[in-house]
């Protein structure tokens, strides 16, 4: 599978201004792919092997760990991502984060704090499923939410957004240079087609326990969240931390190109099974002997 | 596959004083199963399967969590059984937390401190890969590890043993009672199939890294840990907690145990998908109009 295809139409290039409604189709396939749903199955099982291989060399190695950050609107297929891609690695070295609404504890912290905590260990793959990017989703479309955080004065009046985009990419460039690599992937899904899921989840009664009613009243914030977005994508998109725009609106195309952009950064990785040193291997002799010499 | 065959004989009976050497072998199998390495590998697939269906029931209901405790003397298998029977389940869902030597900040601590602080959410497997019994174990084989641990002098010379038995009981106890089921599993490997393995990581270059002198060393306490691991069961298999001794020798069949020991556990649990109270219903029908009557 040619992972480029998957990888390199969806990336926003650091340093540009993109439009997310222009320059992102919730839709977009591309063209020379010979895939549909049908043979999509099989493509993906192959590709979560590949990063079983990745894996369980970046766990041996113990140099580099991977976060994986997701954000996307409700429905947009989080959660499957995370299942259906991730599902077939060994669960030792994959640890998914979700992140709630901040606990009493959590907001008498900086905005990082919480999501410091939950980093992968080296050798591991971190999942964020959502993330301290809420601090400028969220918190940018609900003011109210921002007020609860007991800033200092003069930290919410002077360009609160621009200074908390320059934190984040402050932040991440020191996880790059310690050995954590990441990638941040956007589930682009469609209004039209969030709308879609969420009749199915009132229609279906097996699936009413996942909708909340409160989907529904964020779902009118939705042009807010979309400008929040391009905002995010447009100020912290960087070279050591790009940012990924799936289209969301086909779950199976969208599990296609995570398990795709989560795999060229393993390639990129590389990890390689730990070699020992002539200290080790002497050492490794004596315990040799040792171990036939025993008398039973 | 009919789970009592692989979870009864292996079950450390409440109350009972059993000898681990008598007791439990290494290699035993019951007698009327018609399986062996050849078809254990299409079983443990179902098994997995089977698992899946229950963590995803277990995720969706979110109030009870399963704690998996896995201890074993070096090269049992508990990294390969966590690999090979929680591959399959979906991460967002199974929590493995390794125990490594404790830190100065966990030895400034009592000895179940940093357990709690790994205990699985609600709605989550969590895989203890050593836990707290280290702490009636390695602690107890070596003298010097508990002397480390800055207790005050009444806790050390007062039954440290049993109290610490007892402290886990209750621990336990209390969990169980508040939605957090435990099953305690050792994989119960024999002194010659440990050397067998040693010399494996030691001959074969590539498992060479998976090795460490200090293993050899370790091996040299075998009685003292097998006469630790027979007073662990025999203090803490409780009615509420108890341990499951699986005999190891064979790797595919004490994955097969250790599946159907967990999914015994998982069985007996029984997790049910939520289902929608009468208020959360007519919230569903009215978001169910405003979606509908949206205009786009």
């Amino acid at each position: 599978m040619d992972l480029k295809k998957f990888v390199k139409p969806f990336i926003v290039p650091p340093g540009d201004q993109i439009s997310l409604k222009k320059d992102y189709k919730p839709d977009f396939l591309p063209e020379d792919i010979k895939i549909d749903k049908d043979n999509a199955d099989e493509l993906l099982t192959e590709g979560i092997e590949t990063l079983a291989e990745y894996q369980d060399k970046l766990y041996a190695q113990n140099i580099y760990a991977l976060l994986v950050i997701l954000q996307a609107m409700d429905a947009a297929g989080k959660d499957g991502a995370i299942k259906h891609v991730m599902t077939g690695l060994n669960p030792q070295g994959v640890q998914v984060y979700s992140f709630k609404q901040p606990s009493s504890e959590e907001l008498d912290h900086d905005f990082l704090w919480r999501s410091f905590r939950a980093l992968p260990e080296r050798g591991r793959i971190g999942i964020f499923n959502r993330s301290y990017y809420e601090e400028v989703l969220v918190a940018r479309v609900h003011p109210e939410i921002l007020a609860k955080q007991q800033l200092p004065k003069e930290t919410l009046e002077n360009h609160i957004w621009k200074r908390r985009y320059e934190d984040i990419n402050n932040f991440e460039k020191y996880l790059v240079g310690n050995g954590i690599e990441i990638v941040k992937i956007f589930l682009n899904v469609s209004k039209e087609e969030q709308k879609e899921r969420f009749l199915e989840r009132i229609n279906k009664p097996d699936k009413n326990w996942k909708f909340s009613a409160a989907d529904v009243r964020e779902r009118g914030f939705w042009d807010d969240y979309q400008d929040a977005y391009e905002k995010v994508f447009n100020n912290t998109s960087t070279e050591w931390a790009p940012w990924y725009v799936v289209p969301a609106d086909r779950k199976w195309f969208a599990r296609l190109a995570v398990a795709a952009i989560v795999g060229a950064k393993l390639q990129e990785i590389d990890p390689q099974y730990p070699t020992i040193t002539e200290q080790q291997r002497e050492e490794l002799i004596k315990a040799k002997a040792l171990l036939e010499g025993e008398k039973d």
